[in-house]
């Protein structure tokens, strides 16, 4: 897919390896879950690191079902420092009574093989919620997992990371600031289980740059609002979601601690890493075969765009629609509508476009005139763009993702406790 | 599937002809929409008349993009009084330039038929939105509509409004007012498009009950939100939501113009009737194979209980596990936790059942060991109940509706402008 890069930025290889100073590994420890029908052959146990202590901040899940990681991670990062992701797939460690205990234990383990203190390490799982996390498996992996660390081991981590995704979703870019070249790169894992409500899914982004932790927990908060949070596949929020960005300073730029130019520069790339992995993730959205763009512009403000956007990926009749290449625009009129926020439905003008054209079909608020075939055509690729004007004179816009729902979606969630 | 009746009503045949001095006819005028890739052989006109002036009142859709015939219908039942139906399936005469001056149309015609005023009528429509309604199959079926209406004619009426539903979906009590026999009775069209946010979907109730029509009107409103708003099937609240009430007074009761116990009466008649079709129309949900019934109790209040029970029907991961037959109850507890509500999660408690027996998933916010292949078993019926204790003091409880999400809603949804 394509990816978005301003001006200003250069994509690299390398994702949260990118930046100087990060190792990375995963391995297969061996989890699994009860009531797994085969056992996957892929990494389940995934582990960063930098070189030295980071400015660490992060955004979690507002559910108020909450993964114990998140829990615990939020402990360790009080202090804004970090120096170490560890990750497992297959199992939430969600709704268990011993969750927080093995939560820690994770910690101490890295931490232990690592020689660092546990405090110093960020924590998270994704996978069925619920079921008691075995620690075994990740004990005795943890030696192989640590001698295994390289500074070009992002392949490896992002597939620990993984569970329903068909695609390893990870991005990196270089940027300047303040005379230096910082590097940025982040990887993302979310297929099911996505919706809008904060953080969404397990994002963990690595940054050369030096900044202050206040600034990178500002930065990631403004930059979640206009991008994971205005992703959905199916808008269920994970109680397991968070993004963490993790920056070590190593890049050598004059530590930004301030809103100047170079916080502008930094802010730039971590919202470029986090709308392609947002892309991404919606793009991958369990058996989606399209990437939805939804663009709202004449808002009264900025907020009813966003609204407006939302609502509309995440109708699931407009969905079906869009997996059945139908310009059925009545659906996104109907989803406009129930959008709830403030503006006249008889401004409100939308339009469907990919790289086969655009097609106007529908002007304030009633049906235009236009060919069947001609947008057939156009929702025949993989990429739709959805612009929607609200008619209104402010200049409020706004971006959402989102993916088409297909029988795949049905026959993943469908089947036997993915 | 089951009907839930009450003590001290009487289920009758009829539906919405049960009650006295309503006559009803349906017949295919002949729309149809461009795009449409059948024509389908079903009624698509439906005519319901009271043979005396009735007490009326009615509920709307909340969605800002609202059908032309509810802006016609809310200013005709103004002045609380109606006596006539007439509906039409296939084209939902929403976002056309010209949908106000058609729905006025089509109450001139029924009303010069009928020899009654177009303030009379009550219009509504349901189908494809944004396709200009063509006036002139209605025009031309006028007479036949009129000159075939029976006091028995209500299959033929409900199959006119049906549009994806594959059940008609009726129903009718008898009940004691004041020493005099009431009847009322009810049908339903909806099958997408579904989402509990106001009356959600077409629904047209009659009774020959006398009561004045502010309390019609209270009694409507009071039993539409814990009824067909606690109802979804897709999360899309559709533009051309409507129930109505036409109450005659023919069955000479004692005229009820205050909330006594005559009311409470009226009022456990009209929640019966309207918790039944929510039922069926949850049941008949687009490509449903199993109806959810989700029972939340001790909640600290009725709306806590109300948004919790909605947010775990709407689910799409939950209703994809519910198609699986799949006991992944972490699905119902992320659903629990995302509710916009405020209760303690660690106190929440999850049983599954059905007639094949029942089983306690959760407790306390954590998973229990329970008999994988007996849940299945459970979970193998057509109807589901899911109870909820969300473990506070207090004793609010609610009761939502909804069906399992499926290969066929997505086929139902992708095909070609259905």
């Amino acid at each position: 897919m394509k990816m978005m890069i301003p001006a200003g930025l250069t994509p690299v290889e390398g994702g949260v390896c990118a930046a100087k100073g990060f190792r990375a590994n995963g391995i297969q420890c061996g989890l699994a879950h009860a009531g797994a029908s085969i056992t996957k052959k892929k990494n389940d146990l995934a582990l960063i690191v930098a070189d030295k202590e980071c400015a660490a901040a992060a955004v979690y899940t507002t559910n108020k079902v909450k993964g114990a990681p998140i829990l615990v991670t939020k402990e360790h990062i009080r202090d804004g420092r970090a120096r170490a992701v560890i990750v497992n797939s297959v199992n939430a460690n969600t709704c268990n009574p011993d969750g927080v205990e093995k939560a820690n234990k994770m910690c101490e383990l890295a931490a232990a093989e690592l020689g660092l203190k546990p405090e110093d390490i960020i924590v998270a799982s994704t996978g069925v919620i619920g079921q008691v996390l075995p620690i075994e498996p990740i004990a005795g992996g943890m030696k192989e997992l640590v001698e295994g660390l390289t500074y070009d081991g992002n392949s490896r981590a992002l597939e620990a990371i993984m569970t329903t995704d068909t695609q390893p979703k990870e991005i990196a870019v270089q940027f300047e600031m303040g005379g230096k070249t910082c590097t940025m790169g982040g990887m993302l894992k979310g297929s099911g289980m996505i919706h809008p409500n904060m953080a969404t899914t397990l994002t963990f982004i690595t940054t050369d740059a030096d900044i202050s932790a206040e600034l990178v927990q500002q930065a990631l908060s403004d930059c979640v609002k206009i991008t994971l949070n205005m992703a959905s596949v199916d808008g269920d929020t994970s109680t397991n979601d968070m993004v963490c960005v993790l920056a070590s300073g190593t890049a050598g730029n004059k530590p930004v601690v301030s809103e100047d130019e170079e916080y502008g520069r930094f802010l730039m790339a971590l919202q470029c890493i986090m709308t392609n992995l947002a892309r991404m993730m919606a793009r991958d959205g369990e058996g989606a075969t399209k990437l939805i763009e939804c663009i709202v512009e004449d808002a009264d403000t900025t907020e009813t765009a966003r609204i407006v956007a939302k609502s509309v990926v995440c109708s699931s009749l407009f969905k079906a629609a869009m997996f059945g290449e139908d310009a059925n625009w009545g659906r996104i009129l109907c989803a406009v509508g129930y959008a709830q926020a403030d503006f006249d439905v008889n401004k409100v003008s939308v339009e469907i476009a990919s790289d086969k054209g655009a097609v106007m079909v529908c002007k304030n608020g009633a049906g235009v005139e236009f060919s069947e075939e001609e947008a057939k055509e156009i929702l025949s690729e993989e990429e739709i763009g959805i612009y929607i004007s609200l008619g209104c004179d402010g200049d409020g816009s706004a971006m959402a993702w989102g993916c088409d729902l297909t029988y795949d979606y049905v026959k993943i969630n469908g089947d036997y406790r993915s």
